[in-house]
C-alpha cells in the first residue's frame, strides 16, 4: 500500500485549497478557527471543517470548483457582524472568509462609482472619497466593522435608508462566482442594464446564490447642510403619530428614529447624554439634510409638526459636534441595553408606518404577558422595528421563551401587513417564519431561482428557507450532503 | 364519426377560452385582430392565432393553464406602445391583451401606495391622486396611452428618472400569474421584504416570466416648486459637458435633456416654440424641483454653470404655463422627426455620462459615413441616448442599412462602457445584440432563471434572448412548439 492512499479526503481537500491560496490562508486548527464559529447572533455556534481566506476572484472561483467537485457545502463570511446567523458555518463544510479581499479597486468620481472587494469595510468607502465631497450612503450601525460583501448579502440598511434607500439602491454591478466556480457579471457601470435584474436578486440573497468578489457601488455628493432635531413626547404613540405627520407633510428626512422610555433610561445610565429626558415616553430623532437654504426651512417645519403633535420640547442641532451629541444616545442604544440585563435579543421586523401605534401597544401587551421587558428602538420612518427583549441566558428555559416571544412579534408584524425582516436578514434564525409571509407557491418560485444559480445546494445551505431542521425538528438535512469522508 | 371529432384543436382552445372570459373577449376574426399585429415598432408585424381580453387575475390564471396544457406560447400586451417589438404576437400563439384590466383597486395615501390592474394607463395613476397632492413618478413620453403593465414589463423610464428612478424603483409588489397558471406574490406592501427580490427580476423581464395582474405602486408627494431652464450652446459637446458640470456640483435635477441642431429645427418647423434658437448647436433643458426656498437657489446655480460652460443664453420658467412652453419642443421631438423624412428609427442606448462628448462625435461620423441623417434627442443626465435615424422605407434596402447603423450605435455604446438599452427594452429588436454585453455564462444564468419561472418556454418566447431567428438566420425556433393542430 502506498502512503498516498492513507491521505483522508479532507486532507486532500486541504491540500488542494492550500495549492490555491497558499499555506497561511487555510485554517484547520480548532483554536484558530474558534473565532469563526458564530456571527453577531452569538447564541448559536457551529464549527466548519476548515476556513479558507482567499484574496482574488480567481482564487474564490478555484475554491468553489473544489467544493463543486467534492460536493462540499460552503458559507461565505465577511466581518461576522450579521444578526440572523447567516454566516453560521456548516459543520460539514468550508467557511470562506473574505477579510483578505480588502482592496478598493477603482474610484471613478466623474461617474460617482467605486469598485471594491467584498472584505472592504463599509466606512472605508466613505473615507476613500470624503475629501472629494462624496460618501457611501448605506450606514448600518456596525459600519465601522461590517464588510461591503456582508452588506450585499444582507441588503443592509441603516439610519439613513428612509431617504437614501438600502444597499440594493447603491450597488451598480457585481462580479459573482457561482457555486460551480463560474464567474459572471451582474449589472454593471451603465445606469440601466437590459436582461433580468439578477444583481437585484443577488443583493439580499444571504450567500445562497454564490459569492460576490467585486462590487461596484454608487457614491453620493455630501449634503451642504444637516440638522438634527430631538423631540420628546409623553407617549410613544404621539412620537409614532409625528412620524406619519412629517411624511404626510411631504418631508422626507434623512432619518427618523424613535426610542422608548426604557431605552432612554438605559442610554442615560451608560453614556449620560443629558439630552434625553428620563421621564419622556419616547424621543424622536429627525435628521434633515439638503441645501444651506433648504435645511432651516425643513427644521422649522419639522419643529412645528412636533409641537402640533404634542412634543414637550424640541432641540435642534446644526453644528457637527452638537448633532453627534444628539445622536450619541441612539448610537449607544444596543450597547446600553446590555446594561439593563445580562442578555438581550434584538428582533427585526417591519410594519406599515400607519400601524406604528397599534404594533407598539401590542408589543407592550406581549411584554406584560410574558414577563420579559422589551426596549423599543427603531427606524420609525420606514416602520423598521428593533425591539430588544431583555433576558438572562443563565435562567433555564429563558432563551426558548425569548425566541418564542420574538416569534410572536414577527407574526404580529406580518398580521399588520409588514415583514419578518427589515435589514438583518433571515439567516438561520428566521427561516422557520418564512412560511408566515410566503405561500408554498411563492417559496417554490424562490427555490426554483435558487436552483438556477446553485443546483447542488452548496451555497450557504439550511439558511433563509424553512427546512425541518430550522423549524426545530430532526436535523436530517445534513444527509443531503454526501459525507466527504466517503470519497 | 361523431361531430365532436371534427372540432379542430384551435376551435377547442377557443371554446375553452370563451368559457373563461366570455364570448366578446376572444377575438379570432382577422380584421378585428389586425390592430394587434404589431406594437410601437411597427415595421414588424405578426398575426396571433387568437386574441383574448381577460378582466381578472383568476381569468389570466385559467388562460395560462390552457396554454400550459396545450403548450401554446403566449404574449401579453398592454397598450402596444413598446418600441422594441416586445409585444409582437407569436404566430402560433395567443395574444393576451390587458386593456380590460383597467381598475384602480386601492389607494392608500397614508402609506403612499396605489394598487392597479395592468391595463391602467400610466397617467391615470397621477390623475387619481393629484387632488391629494401626490403623483406617480415614472413618466415615459407615451404616458397618456401606455399601460402600467407594459411599464413593468419594460422597466420604463422617462424624463424625470434621473432624480426619481425608473419603474422598478416605484413598484412595491406584484401579483403574478406564472406561465403554468399558478398565482404568486412578489414583493408587497412592506418597505423591505425578505427572500430573493423576485419582484426586481420580474420588472423589466419583458413578459418572459409571466403576467403581472395586480401592481402595487409607490406614489410621491408633489414638489412645492419647479423651475425649467433652457440653455442654448453653439456646440453639442458644450451642452454635454454642462450636464457633467451640474452633476459634479452636487445638483441632481429632476431631468436633463439635450436636443441637437437637427432636432431643434425639426420641432421649430412643426410646433414653432420660438424658444429653441435655430442656429444653436444644441439646447439643454434642465428641470429642478424642491421646496419654494430651494428651487430659486438651484436655478441660479444651474444658470451660472451653464454660462460658465459657454451657454449663449439661459431662459428660466417657473410658472406652469411657461414651463410647458419650454418643454413643448422636447415633447414634440419624435413627432417632429417624422416631418424630416418619411420614416425614422429611434435607437435607445446608454453610455456613462463622462463619455457623452465622445459618443456624439462618433455618431456624427457614423451618420456621415452612412449618408443617413441622425437627430439626437436624449436623457442626458443618465446618459440615455435616443438617436433618430432618418430614412425612407420606400427606398429598397434602406431599412436593412438603418438597422445595421442602429446596431453600430449600440456596439459603440457597449464599447464605451454603456448598454444596448436604456428604457425601450430588448424585445424582438435587440435580442441579437445581447451577446455584445453579456458573456455566455451571464446569458446562461439568465436562461436558468427564466426556466425557474417558465420551464416550457411559453411566455413571450423568441424575445430578449438571442436565438438564430432573431439574429437573422433561419427561423427554425418555431419547431420548439409542437404545432397545436397535432393535438
Amino acid at each position: 500500500m502506498s502512503t498516498l492512499q492513507q491521505i483522508t479526503p479532507w486532507q486532500r481537500v486541504t491540500e488542494e485549497l492550500t495549492a490555491i491560496v497558499g499555506k497561511g490562508s487555510v485554517i484547520t486548527d480548532v483554536a484558530e478557527a474558534l473565532v469563526y464559529e458564530c456571527d453577531g447572533l452569538s447564541m448559536y455556534r457551529q464549527r466548519p471543517k476548515l476556513v479558507v481566506l482567499p484574496q482574488t476572484t480567481a482564487q474564490v472561483s478555484a475554491i468553489l470548483k473544489v467544493c463543486d467537485r467534492y460536493r462540499i457545502p460552503f458559507v461565505a463570511r465577511g466581518s461576522g457582524t450579521g444578526l440572523s446567523g447567516g454566516a453560521l458555518p456548516h459543520t460539514e463544510g468550508i467557511l470562506i472568509v473574505t477579510s483578505r479581499m480588502h482592496q478598493i479597486l477603482d474610484i471613478d468620481l466623474a461617474n460617482q462609482q467605486v469598485v471594491v472587494q467584498p472584505g472592504v469595510i463599509n466606512a472605508w468607502v466613505t473615507q476613500a472619497v470624503a475629501d472629494e465631497g462624496f460618501y457611501y450612503a448605506p450606514d448600518p450601525s456596525s459600519q465601522i466593522i461590517c464588510s461591503i460583501g456582508g452588506n450585499v448579502a444582507e441588503n443592509s440598511g441603516g439610519v439613513h435608508c428612509l431617504k437614501y434607500g438600502v444597499t440594493t439602491n447603491h450597488v451598480l454591478g457585481l462580479t459573482v462566482v457561482l457555486p460551480n466556480g463560474e464567474i459572471v457579471e451582474l449589472g454593471g457601470a451603465a445606469p440601466e442594464m437590459p436582461g433580468y435584474d439578477l444583481m437585484g436578486v443577488f443583493v439580499g440573497s444571504e450567500g445562497t446564490l454564490g459569492i460576490a468578489t467585486e462590487i461596484r457601488l454608487r457614491i453620493l455628493k455630501q449634503a451642504e447642510a444637516i440638522a438634527v432635531l430631538l423631540a420628546d413626547f409623553t407617549t410613544i404613540e404621539a412620537a409614532g403619530e409625528t412620524v406619519s405627520a412629517i411624511i404626510r407633510a411631504g418631508i422626507i428626512p434623512a432619518g427618523m428614529e424613535i426610542m422608548d422610555n426604557l431605552s432612554i433610561n438605559a442610554v442615560e445610565d451608560v453614556v449620560a447624554t443629558n439630552c434625553y429626558p428620563r421621564d419622556a415616553g419616547a424621543v424622536l430623532l429627525v435628521e434633515v439634510d439638503g441645501l444651506d437654504a433648504e435645511v432651516p426651512i425643513l427644521q422649522e417645519r419639522v419643529t412645528r409638526i412636533c409641537y402640533e403633535q404634542g412634543a414637550r420640547h424640541v432641540t435642534v442641532a446644526t453644528e457637527a459636534e452638537d448633532r453627534l451629541r444628539l445622536w450619541k444616545g441612539r448610537k449607544a442604544a444596543f450597547a446600553a441595553a446590555g446594561r439593563l440585563s445580562p442578555n438581550y435579543f434584538v428582533q427585526d421586523g417591519v410594519i406599515p408606518r400607519s400601524q406604528l401605534a397599534t404594533v407598539l401597544k401590542e408589543i407592550a401587551q406581549l411584554s406584560q404577558r410574558s414577563g420579559y421587558r422589551i426596549a423599543n428602538v427603531f427606524h420609525a420612518g420606514d416602520g423598521n422595528l428593533h425591539p430588544l427583549i431583555l433576558y438572562d441566558q443563565a435562567v433555564p428555559g429563558a432563551l426558548a421563551e425569548v425566541e418564542a416571544l420574538g416569534g410572536e412579534i414577527l407574526k404580529l408584524c406580518v398580521r399588520l401587513g409588514g415583514s419578518i425582516s427589515g435589514e438583518h436578514g433571515i439567516g438561520s434564525d428566521k427561516a422557520c417564519f418564512m412560511s408566515e409571509m410566503f405561500s408554498p407557491a411563492d417559496l417554490e418560485t424562490m427555490q426554483q431561482v435558487r436552483s438556477a444559480f446553485d443546483p447542488k445546494r452548496l451555497a450557504n445551505p439550511e439558511k433563509v428557507f424553512p427546512t425541518p431542521r430550522t423549524c426545530g425538528e430532526a436535523a436530517h438535512q445534513l444527509k443531503d450532503f454526501p459525507n466527504i469522508e466517503a470519497f
